[in-house]
C-alpha cells in the first residue's frame, strides 16, 4: 500500500518527486505485460467504470486496455447528450450512483472542475481523464515518463534537461501540466516558441522562474538549438484574432525533416500530444519525420498504457502483487 | 433450477409472492460480491447481450456490472439510429440474429411491447430493461427490495406498510409497477399525492382496492403523515395543459428537509426512481436531504445491482453455485 | 502456426482452396463452444480492438462475441464523428496508436481501401470487417461456409453447386465476394437474376467464365430451377434511374413461400446477407418463409461466429490449443 491507495488522481499538483518516482518505477514493471511477454490476472474480477462524458477514442481505449492488461473488466459510457446529466442530475448524484457500479473510475468530461466535483460524490477512486481546459494529469505523466525514457537511451536524466515547446502554448493544456511537473526537477532549460498571441500564460512562466529554471521565450524557431526534447503542439488558426494575424505565422511552427535538421541536434527527441493533423495544409508535424528514429510520438502513446496501468495498480493497492499473478502468453505476438 | 431458469422476465405481472421471495433471498446472497468482500466466477465465460436501443447510462451499466460481478462478459449496443431496426428489420429477425451472440439478453427499447416481441424471436432468455411507457420490471423489483430492506432496519415488513407516493403518478411508470407488486402483500396503505391531472390511473386504483388495500388520494401533502416510505417522482411541467395549471401546483410536491420534518415522521424513508433534477428550479428532491440518513435513493441503485445479479443467476440456473466459485478480493476496496 | 499467423485478413483475394479448407475445418471445431456444450479460455488475457468507424450492430457484436467465446477481452469504438480521424489524423497514425492497445484488430470503415491503409500502420493483425463498397471478407467466408454446411445435409459439396443469385447484383458487395470465392471450386453453375440496371459487373462475369464455370444471366425468375442455393439480396428502388424504371421490376425479385414453391425445388436453400427489410412494401424475403426449414438466414449469422472464431484463432496461432483450454459450461443453455 502506498499513499496512492484508495485516493483520487485529479491534478498534476498532487505529485511530488517521490510520487512521480513511484509511478514511474511501477510503470517500468508493466512493460512485459504490455509487450505481451507475460500477462497478469492481478485485477481479475475488478471493474473499471470508464466514464467518457466527452468522446476521446484514444484516451478511452488506453484506459480500458490498461485495465484489461491487469486482468480487470471495463464498463463504459461515451457521450453525454442522452445521459441523466443532461436532465439536470448533479455530478454528485451521478457519482453516488455510478461509483456503486465499479471498483475505480476513469472519467473525462468537457467542463473544467467537473471531475473533481464528481470525485466528491464518488465512493471509489477517480482518475481524471481530462476535464476540459483544466487538467489531464495522465497525459502529463506519460509525457514526462516518455522524456525520462528517451533521455535514458542517451544516458541523460530529466535533471538538466533542455526542452523546446513549440506551437500553441496558451491553450495547449498538455504543455502547462508538463511544465508544472518539470518544475519538480532540477536545472531544466525551457525554450518556449509560440506566436505572441499564443504564448505560455504568465502563471506558468512564474512557476518556472520561481523554481529557478532557465527560461527563453521567442516567437520563432531560431538558429541551432541543443534541445534534448522538442515538444510540438498544434496551432489552430481560428485562435488568432484575424486571418491576417494567422497568416503572419503560417508555417513558422511547422516541423518536417528539413526544418528539424536545420534547427535541432541529431538526437533531439520529437514529441506531440496527438492526434496530429496530417493534412497537407496542417503545417504541423510532417509525415516525412515518420522515418526519423527520434520521433517518439508513438512511444508516447505506448507509454500511456504503462503509466495508466501503474496508476490503476497503485490506486487499487496491488502494485506488489502484479508479478505473483503472472501467466504465460500463449498466442502469437510480435510486440515483444 | 427454479421456475426462472431459461425463461424471460418481461413484466411485473409474472411475479407472485413466492417468486419475489426467491429473487430477494438470492439478491441478499449477492451482497458480499457487490460489496467486494468476495468475488465469484460462477458465470465466467458466459456472455450478456446488453442491448440498449434507447440510451440509459445507469440502467445499462447496472446490468453490465451485475453480469461482470458474477464473472461474465458483456457485449453491448447503445442507440438505434443506425441499427438494422432502422432499415426495416423486424424485431423477430433482430432477435434471431442477436440471440445467437449471447447466453442471455438485457434489452431496453423505446416502444411499448417491443421487448416482448423481441423475446418471441430470441433463442436465449430476455430480461426487460424498460420498453417505453410499458414496463421496467427490474426497477419495480429493486424498489420493492429497497422497501423490504429499509423496513427491516426498523423491524417492520412489507405487510402492513404505509407508502406515500408523490408527484406524477400518471406517467410515472415506476409507481404503477411498484403498486402492482405491493398488491401481492397484505394490508398495505397507499397515500397517493399528485395534481389531479397527474393522478394514478384508475386501473391501478382498482387493482389496489380489489386487493383489499387501504387507499387515500389527495392533491397535496397534508398534515402529519405516518408513512413508512415516501416515494417521490418528478413532475414535468410540460405535462400540464397550460403553464397556469402548472403554476397552480408549483412547489407543492417538492421535498426538502423542512417539508420532510413538517409532514413526515422521523423514520420515513425517502425513495425516488432517479435521476433527480437537482437544478434549483426543479422543485423535486432538494440536496439538503443528502445528509438525512433516511434518504435511500443511492441504496436503491446499489440494490439494483443485487436484484439484477439475482435475476441473472436465477435465469441461468446458477443461483446455488455462486458461492462454490468464490474467490478472495485482493485489491483495495472501501465498499465493505 | 499456419500461414495465417500474424497476418492481416483484408480481402477474399487472399484465399485459395487450401486456405478456405483450413478456415472451415477450424470453424467446425468451434461449434461446441458457440453452442455452449463447452467453453474455452484459450485467448484469456488477449485483447481485441473492435474498431467500428461505421456503425454495424450485428457485425460488431459478432466479432466481439467470437473473441469472448475464445476467452478474450474486447475494447471497442463505434462511430467516427468525434474521433481523431475527423480532426485530420491519418489512418497511419490512428493505426500506430490503436495497435498499441490490443493484440488483434477487427475494423470497419466507410471508405474503400481504408482498412488496408490502416493495416499498413498497424503493429498487430487486422481483420477487415467491411470497408465501404470494397470488401467484407468475413461475410463472404461465412456465406461460403453456410453453403458448404447446407449442402452437406443433402450429401452434396460446393463442387458442382448450382447457385441462383437474385436482386441487386451490381451494388451488392456480398454477391461479388462470394462469386470470387466460388470460382475457386469446380463446376459451379451461376444463375444471375437481376434488373438489367443492377446486373453483376462484367469483371465478375469474366472471372466466372475464365474459371470455366457455367453462367446464365436473366432479368426475371424463370420456370422451375434446380438451384441448390437461392441467394437473395435487397433491391433499393433509389438505385434505378427513375421511379418508372423501378416500377417495371417491382415484386419480380421478391421471394415468398408461393413464389418459392413455383420456381424452386423443395430442397433449395434460401440465403440472404441480412438485414432483410420486413416491411410489407419491401418486396424482399417474406416472413411466411420463416417456417420453411430451407430458410438458412439465421444459420448464416450463427455460422459467422464460427468463421470469425476460426480467423481469430488462426491469426493468433492458437488453433491447435483451443481444446486444451476447454472447460465445462455450468449455466443453463438450450443452444446445444
Amino acid at each position: 500500500m502506498s499513499s496512492f491507495t484508495g485516493n483520487h488522481i485529479l491534478s498534476v499538483n498532487q505529485f511530488d518527486r517521490d510520487a512521480i518516482d513511484l509511478v514511474f518505477s511501477v510503470a517500468e514493471c508493466m512493460e512485459p505485460y504490455a509487450k505481451r511477454q507475460k500477462r497478469t490476472t492481478v485485477l481479475d474480477g475488478a471493474i473499471l467504470g470508464n466514464l467518457f462524458f466527452e468522446p476521446s477514442t484514444r484516451t478511452r481505449v488506453s484506459f480500458g486496455t490498461a485495465f484489461n492488461l491487469l486482468g480487470g473488466e471495463v464498463r463504459e459510457t461515451t457521450g453525454m447528450a442522452n445521459s441523466a446529466l443532461a436532465k439536470g442530475e448533479s455530478l454528485y448524484d451521478t457519482a453516488r450512483v455510478l461509483s456503486g457500479y465499479s471498483d475505480i473510475i476513469a472519467m473525462r468530461h468537457p467542463a473544467a472542475g467537473s471531475v473533481a466535483e464528481f470525485a466528491e460524490g464518488s465512493r471509489v477512486p477517480v482518475i481524471n481523464g481530462g476535464d476540459g481546459a483544466n487538467e489531464h494529469p495522465t497525459q502529463a505523466l506519460l509525457d514526462l515518463f516518455t522524456i525520462k525514457r528517451e533521455l535514458q537511451y542517451n544516458q541523460k536524466s530529466i535533471d538538466g534537461l533542455h526542452i523546446a515547446m513549440i506551437g500553441d502554448l496558451r491553450y495547449g493544456r498538455t504543455v502547462h501540466s508538463l511544465s508544472k511537473l518539470l518544475c519538480l526537477f532540477k536545472n531544466v532549460r525551457f525554450t518556449l516558441i509560440s506566436p505572441t498571441e499564443l504564448a505560455m500564460p504568465d502563471y506558468i512562466l512564474d512557476t518556472i522562474e520561481n523554481a529557478g529554471h532557465s527560461l527563453h521565450v521567442t516567437d520563432q524557431l531560431e538558429g541551432n538549438m541543443d534541445a534534448d526534447i522538442c515538444y510540438q503542439t498544434r496551432i489552430q488558426e481560428e485562435r488568432f484574432p484575424s486571418q491576417d494575424e494567422a497568416n503572419k505565422y503560417r508555417g513558422k511552427f511547422r516541423l518536417n525533416q528539413a526544418i528539424y535538421t536545420r534547427h535541432f541536434q541529431s538526437k533531439t527527441v520529437i514529441m506531440h500530444p496527438l492526434p496530429r493533423d496530417s493534412r497537407t495544409e496542417a503545417n504541423e508535424l510532417d509525415n516525412d519525420l515518420n522515418l526519423n528514429p527520434n520521433l517518439a510520438i508513438f512511444r508516447q502513446t505506448d507509454n500511456g498504457v504503462l503509466v495508466r496501468m501503474a496508476l490503476f495498480a497503485l490506486t487499487l493497492g496491488v502494485e506488489n502483487l502484479v508479478s505473483q499473478y503472472e501467466k504465460d502468453v500463449i498466442w502469437y505476438s510480435n510486440k515483444s
